[in-house]
């Protein structure tokens, strides 16, 4: 059982509650035939730390523990993976049940004020996730060139399983360049975009991986939040297909993102933080 | 000041305080050019209710009192506009103040617990409004050609004006059809695709629209809580560009919604409902 050899090191115990991420019912098409149609998995799943009720996702349930250890993460809930004694998610109740070591960080203050964020599912806790945006510090010295941001959008192109089957979902990746060449380290979809950008945020913790030397991809929309999640991973690169909003765009300038949206085809528009790319 | 001649029938009280929709930065494409790209905006809007602050939803901010109104609408916290005395939005302080005449309807125990639903940016009373569910009444009578869904698809292409721009944003229309021909009652954009929906029910309460006769469109995904919203609003017909969840299938079938996705071009799948509908 590698969970118990994993809590030797202080690795929280994890169920393994993957769910089938697709079903397939009968449509009917423009011609009126009957056609087999695959559509996305959406299950609310109730978040429980310490017994106390948090919060409900929709989620496709493709990586149901670290989305909640993500959650936790970019809410700024818990501040090290090692606070984290136990994950257990339980479909049968909808509940996925987790067990921190020593409490959550301000959890009245940050759980009472709630910002509904632009079309991202989170229901953040948005002032306080504000007020520590100042505090990220981004490496300065990295550098992305076109051909590596040509080979992520590639290889993106070749991961997006469930988008191709059924629609409806937002993909995130987090890559790493290799040369000029570029490896897909994380691949994460869901019914909520920012679910599968705070499965890698978890996952990243229980893999110990830091974002200083990664590329953060999202089929989603360059929105206030999502800039902000991405600067508190710490990857300084965030690359999107889709366009950008006021506040991401002033965000991005603010933390020093290099940031680069409706990237299809040989096509991109690089937003901000040109310093660190390169044609 | 029509507002007080509003106010005479009991109309409330609005503010005008529509934004700037777009603002033009400069960004470099994948040949090194610098070019003027428009991008949505995105602003923090905190509904203040009664002077009790109840969320900040970020919004474009196209039509901030309707947005109000119909999250109250859609939250099922207020139930008729006559309850609404006044909405008053000031960007100054990025908020908007709600007075009702009898305050909120089970206000504690409504925001008591919240969902996130998949990328909607709601963080909604779910449970709340998955118990109502079972109350609403779709009319059976009510049928849409296909001339009138391409009719709809048509119309819609045209409308997207802040989409074609910027993108980044989502939109959603309220339409009648007019024999085989479809007219666009309203069309509201929105960065948070779940205000668009909201601010189309403010609006409807505004104008006096009932649901009953109208088609519902969004450029968004049918997720659970778009097939909520669209059924509350009493809305026999629902149709988007975009794929389907599980769930919102679901849902669909139970309250005997009309549902149609991945209308573009001349094809479409019509999910559930299809005694409605005929070819």
């Amino acid at each position: 059982m590698s969970d118990f050899r994993d809590n030797a090191s202080r690795r929280p115990i994890l169920s393994h509650a993957s769910r089938p991420l697709t079903v397939t019912i009968a449509a009917w098409n423009e011609c009126g035939e009957r056609v087999p149609t695959a559509i996305a998995g959406e299950f609310p799943l109730t978040l429980y730390v310490d017994r106390r009720e948090i919060v409900t996702l929709m989620t496709l349930g493709a990586a149901p523990e670290a989305l909640a250890i993500g959650w936790l993460r970019n809410q700024r809930l818990v501040t090290r993976l090692d606070d984290i004694a136990s994950v257990q998610v339980d479909w049968d109740s909808d509940a996925v049940a987790v067990t921190t070591r020593h409490g959550l960080r301000d959890a009245d203050e940050r759980l009472g004020s709630r910002t509904v964020t632009s079309g991202c599912g989170q229901g953040t806790v948005f002032g306080g996730l504000m007020d520590e945006i100042d505090a990220v510090r981004l490496p300065a010295d990295r550098r992305l060139t076109q051909a590596t941001l040509y080979a992520l959008m590639e290889a993106v192109r070749h991961h997006e399983s469930i988008y191709k089957q059924s629609g409806a979902v937002h993909g995130c990746a987090l890559a790493a360049a290799d040369g000029d060449a570029c490896r897909i380290l994380m691949f994460v979809e869901d019914v909520g975009r920012h679910n599968a950008v705070d499965a890698i945020a978890g996952q990243m913790w229980l893999d110990g991986l830091e974002g200083g030397d990664k590329i953060f991809y999202t089929t989603g929309r360059l929105t206030s939040e999502m800039v902000i999640k991405t600067a508190q991973m710490g990857i300084p690169f965030l690359v999107s297909r889709s366009g950008l909003t006021q506040m991401g765009w002033e965000i991005a300038r603010r933390v020093g993102l290099t940031m680069i949206g409706r990237a299809q085809g040989r096509h991109y528009l690089l937003f901000t933080g040109e310093e660190r790319f390169s044609r």
